[in-house]
């Protein structure tokens, strides 16, 4: 491996001149692949995450096949719980399950404590092999969830739709609301680091769920354990892209965010993104993932449009606006990646250019 | 009944000036109240929409209650969807479903007629039976599911997470999408109509799921529909309300509509939603409903604040930004009526004006 060489997604992040758009796909190595369906028709999912060499197969898996930019280790947002004290099911083809969810001060003050890099050791083990296997033009990533969304799954005790017990907590028990907030904060900056020193050479924290709540809770309740993570990352030198689903009335508060990158969803028009985010942010996203099933015209057609407003400036990753849909079929993911290849992004500073063929 | 009585929650919607900020709740009857939960043990679901002595007194439960500037019929957004022939059943407890979706062109095209008049001749009566107790003063408001939100519903064949056979046929099938959707404006038109004849003063028509879509793909997907259900509604001479949630990126779109009043969920800054919606739309909403569960000063504070945005200008009614959830202490509700009733709107024209206490 070639230190001199910085990926395309890394320079990306920091906003630095690139040949062209980088994109990697949030789910890119999953249900949709034959490959993968295949390995998990023999495994559990706690099976694959345990084995270094499942998980790093999985990993790879992708990059077989398409010309991404990244390879996000595989891995789930939710076993790092395991080690805090949580009992955590995969049901098949049912979402996870904890069995014993936090409700009260009192389980909040009863978690244990957690050494991620022990604990997850398997994920390490992982990077590194990815890391190994991977040429360095690609970027490996690693990810954690964020304190709030892993808050979410540790008191509704799986997914919920109103995430009612969790603002419940947030309102009612404010003391023991800012207990968990606090030690979700350590598990997921401890999780970071480790990966970091793992090789990982991006982060990108998940807040699925980050959209249920106003701005002012958000504000209140939620943003200030996430620049606690942010602060906290900056030692490693490893970019970090905060990503959540049904931020978009409150981007002028994730700005406030000390992050390189924000990765937004589909219902965010990205010009508008760019004119209130600050110039220091990168931007990652933010194509309606059902568009994978459109027909060819409709798909490269919107493509194009995400790629003119997020590639007018430097520091643009091109991504879906949420995880790849399980039925996507891989072909359009093919054609979306020569898409944005074959797009000609403008340089740093200069004025948006139209694509080239 | 005194005809020249103009209810509050009438005079709102049409931007008129009021004594008092007009309130009433999203599924204020319901399972926060132990008289609901009492009759809901005796009879089904269906029974209960299928009896308008009963769906009568549901509807008149939480008047009993609180001092409500509206009642809104107890009915559903799923039934209209029987009498087109989609088969369905509401569960113990579980989400409703259809039992026989609508997925092909043949499908949508061997949907049935329906008259609503006939088919649901129970929430009509049960219209006029509430219509004749109600004092003059409260509102009767009528309903429907968006032609949007039922399509979700009638392809998925209940809710969804992704949503993401409703999506393919938006994009791999238009022809059978389009012919939905006509379907379903001319079902929504026709039921609202007649809920207007039977008595209903204001209408709300629920599109719960529009805020999955991108901005691209509403406008071009589901705007055109919904704007004829408001052309084809404006005879009745009955104002309209068009409730969506997860759309507060979209309110430039939404303000197209040629409906009387938008309502907006927790996530939308109402004070924004002013500046960007024409002065013609009055503006309902839009408390977080889990509110009702925090500590008495926060749930007064937070009602303050959104009190102050939304009754600067005249056309405000106040409301919850989604429904009120199951749990919720009859108490709460006791005490934000009594809040927003206490609390003096600025005059149609006036500056924005302080709380008076």
């Amino acid at each position: 491996m070639n230190p001199a060489v910085v990926p395309t997604l890394v320079a990306a992040c920091r906003r630095q001149p690139v040949e062209r758009v980088p994109i990697w796909l949030m789910r890119q190595a999953g249900r949709y692949l034959p490959e993968y369906r295949e390995l998990r028709s023999r495994y559990g999912m706690l099976d694959i995450l345990g084995s270094a060499e499942l998980a790093a197969r999985v990993t790879l898996q992708p990059l077989r096949r398409f010309d991404f930019d990244g390879a996000i280790i595989f891995a789930d947002i939710l076993p790092p719980l395991i080690g805090i004290g949580l009992e955590l099911s995969f049901g098949n083809g049912t979402s996870p399950r904890i069995h014993n969810p936090i409700r009260t001060a009192r389980e909040v003050a009863a978690l244990r404590a957690s050494d991620p890099r022990h604990d997850l050791a398997p994920t390490m083990d992982a990077l590194r092999m990815v890391r190994a296997e991977l040429p360095p033009r690609v970027a490996l990533i690693g990810f954690s969830g964020a304190p709030f969304t892993l808050a979410t799954y540790a008191i509704e005790g799986g997914t919920s739709r109103q995430f009612t017990l969790t603002k419940r907590m947030m309102f009612e028990q404010p003391a023991a609301w800012h207990a968990l907030m606090e030690r979700l904060t350590r598990l997921v900056t401890d999780y970071l680091i480790a990966q970091a020193e793992a090789g990982a050479q991006v982060l990108q924290v998940f807040d699925s769920w980050a959209g249920v709540l106003s701005t002012d809770d958000y504000r209140a309740h939620v943003l200030p354990f996430l620049r606690q993570v942010c602060v906290d990352l900056q030692p490693a030198g490893v970019p970090l892209i905060y990503f959540s689903t049904g931020t978009g009335t409150m981007l002028e508060t994730l700005a406030d965010l000390p992050c390189d990158v924000l990765s937004v969803d589909w219902r965010v028009d990205l010009a508008a993104a760019r004119r209130l985010l600050p110039a220091r942010m990168a931007i990652q996203g933010n194509l309606e993932p059902a568009l994978l099933f459109a027909p060819a015209e409709l798909l490269e057609a919107r493509a194009r449009t995400v790629l003119r407003a997020g590639a007018a400036a430097s520091g643009y990753i091109f991504n879906l606006g949420h995880g790849i849909l399980p039925q996507t079929p891989p072909e359009a993911v093919a054609r979306l990646v020569d898409l944005v290849h074959g797009y000609r992004p403008a340089a740093a500073g200069n004025a948006p250019q139209a694509a080239s063929r």
